[in-house]
């Protein structure tokens, strides 16, 4: 792969988010020029720390809703990782346009921004949140119907369809990405941080939301980043889209055992919300079907289980370095 | 059906237009109160005309993109008819946030409305064109992937996202109707009304866009309406979605042939400006199954070469009654 991208200029929305502050390094490792375009609502500066002054690389900090501010940045690069998005399905709940606006909006401007400006290529993240809760599990790319449950999944939904129809229309091409639950060092949320964050203002109790059962596919950054810049260099019909997640599912309740483990705590006494969703919007039961991609030769190097628990000490060392066992 | 209705209190999106001034004077003849809702961009008054005046009957001019308009008109009703949108597909590569904004945006916003006014229950008119180009046909509800071509199907494919992710969040039912290609009385765009309108400029030539191979499954009016309805009245499930048309498809080439013959022309010399689809955005071949719908108990009494029959004779009484042979 060394200098496989040597000439690309890459624009990479959400750049200093949790998947975009490891990608960016993985690209300009491969000889790519990268902008890291971010708004910093949700992401951090120093996340990109090791990348700062680097030759190919430049940082804008702007807002994917100025769209004077897009088009004055987007205008040079030939292809776009746009993974900018409010990543707490959770909080869409309480203010209904937070994802049409940070999601769906923020779509619609980047594919318009690089129409006008003749960028042919894009890269998004999507979710498993497409399928809802899904009728055939694990769910492949082409199982329908396609009805998500949260607002958060409703706008990568829209943000699919804007993609599918800019390709179709203006000669675009694009690789939608349809990803685990993705973890790893510099996530900010999700339920690894909480119990972690849990366990340290109380580390006797730990309360589950839901019922513990709920089971998904975790993916790690790793894999994540390697799954997307492999399938991107296929380069084999105008709109690809796969799902980027292991086989399998992590439970709930094991993910709690494994951070009571990585903490060192003993004898914590577990509590459930009791109900089989963790909280409105959220899928309980999330398999995904990993095997259009492996039929191109890509596979996650790391199970469900091992990227939670590599995801559990990258955010131990973060988060809490002194209830880290290793 | 008679009082079926009575006490029910009905908003009708796009109330003025094609669908929606079929669709008012049935709900009032079944009871109902209704409040047509419009801001006469696309909709005429006039289609309204028969309803003017009645009891239970009141036109709301205004713009679903204004909130507080929405929200003063939407209080006090109990359930909304959502049909307004751009309905001509081909305008959105012109203008790429036109369908975004009265599509996506509108549905939005009379989403949001009903939630604040604890109004319960929504139908919705989405349409075939978030199938795409279906790997399946007949194409059946649960059949992906959803990737639309148009802009226009886009907002459809993000509008089913928001009201399948309000009704999980906020205990709204909704009815999704996947409509084939709507036909009949007071139609102001499409492929019949093209038609007769090159006729009536030209009678010896008529140029038919893409190969002339294109079908799709039109759906008479009176037929739409009667769907929607009878589909409504089943309170199954949450969330309901139903496609919308009779079996089988209309060959481009031979609504043609029906409406030269209508208009009672002969050595009409036929052009096509070839390749299999008509415009950018156009899906050329439509199956839809019916399926669903007909195992709840209902089926179109039209098929699609009637419905386009009766579509034309329809659109000849109104555009051209001296070229009309019946």
């Amino acid at each position: 792969m060394r200098h496989a991208l040597e000439g690309r200029r890459i624009l990479v929305t959400g750049g200093a988010g949790f998947i975009g502050s490891h990608l960016t390094p993985a690209l300009l490792a491969r000889c790519a020029t990268v902008t890291a375009y971010d708004n910093l609502s949700l992401g951090r500066r120093e996340l990109l720390a090791a990348v700062e002054g680097a030759a190919r690389f430049r940082f804008a900090e702007a807002d994917l809703l100025v769209t004077t501010d897009l088009d004055a940045v987007m205008k040079g690069h030939d292809c776009v990782f746009h993974l900018a998005a409010n990543s707490n399905i959770s909080l869409g709940r309480g203010q209904t346009d937070r994802d049409l606006q940070q999601g769906t909006l923020v779509t619609y401007n980047v594919l318009e921004s690089m129409r006008r400006h003749a960028v042919r290529e894009l890269v998004f993240a999507s979710s498993s949140v497409v399928y809802g809760e899904a009728r055939r599990q694990p769910t492949a790319e082409d199982d329908g119907p396609c009805l998500p449950i949260s607002l958060y999944g409703a706008s990568k939904l829209a943000s699919e369809g804007l993609i599918s129809a800019f390709c179709h229309n203006f000669g675009m091409r694009a690789w939608i990405y349809r990803f685990g639950n993705v973890v790893g060092g510099r996530l900010t949320h999700g339920v690894i941080f909480d119990f972690i964050r849990k366990l340290r203002e109380d580390p006797a109790t730990l309360t589950i939301l839901g019922d513990g059962r709920q089971a998904k596919p975790y993916l790690h950054v790793d894999d994540c980043v390697a799954g997307m810049l492999f399938g991107w260099q296929q380069h084999a019909e105008p709109l690809s889209y796969f799902n980027l997640a292991p086989e399998g599912a992590t439970v709930v309740r094991d993910i709690a055992r494994f951070v009571v483990e990585a903490m060192g705590l003993a004898d914590v006494r577990v509590e459930l919300t009791g109900g089989a969703r963790g909280w409105p919007g959220d899928v309980p039961q999330v398999r995904l079907d990993p095997s259009k991609l492996a039929r191109l030769g890509w596979r996650a190097s790391y199970t469900s289980d091992e990227a939670v628990q590599r995801g559990i000490l990258a955010a131990l060392r973060e988060l809490a370095p002194d209830m880290a066992r290793r």
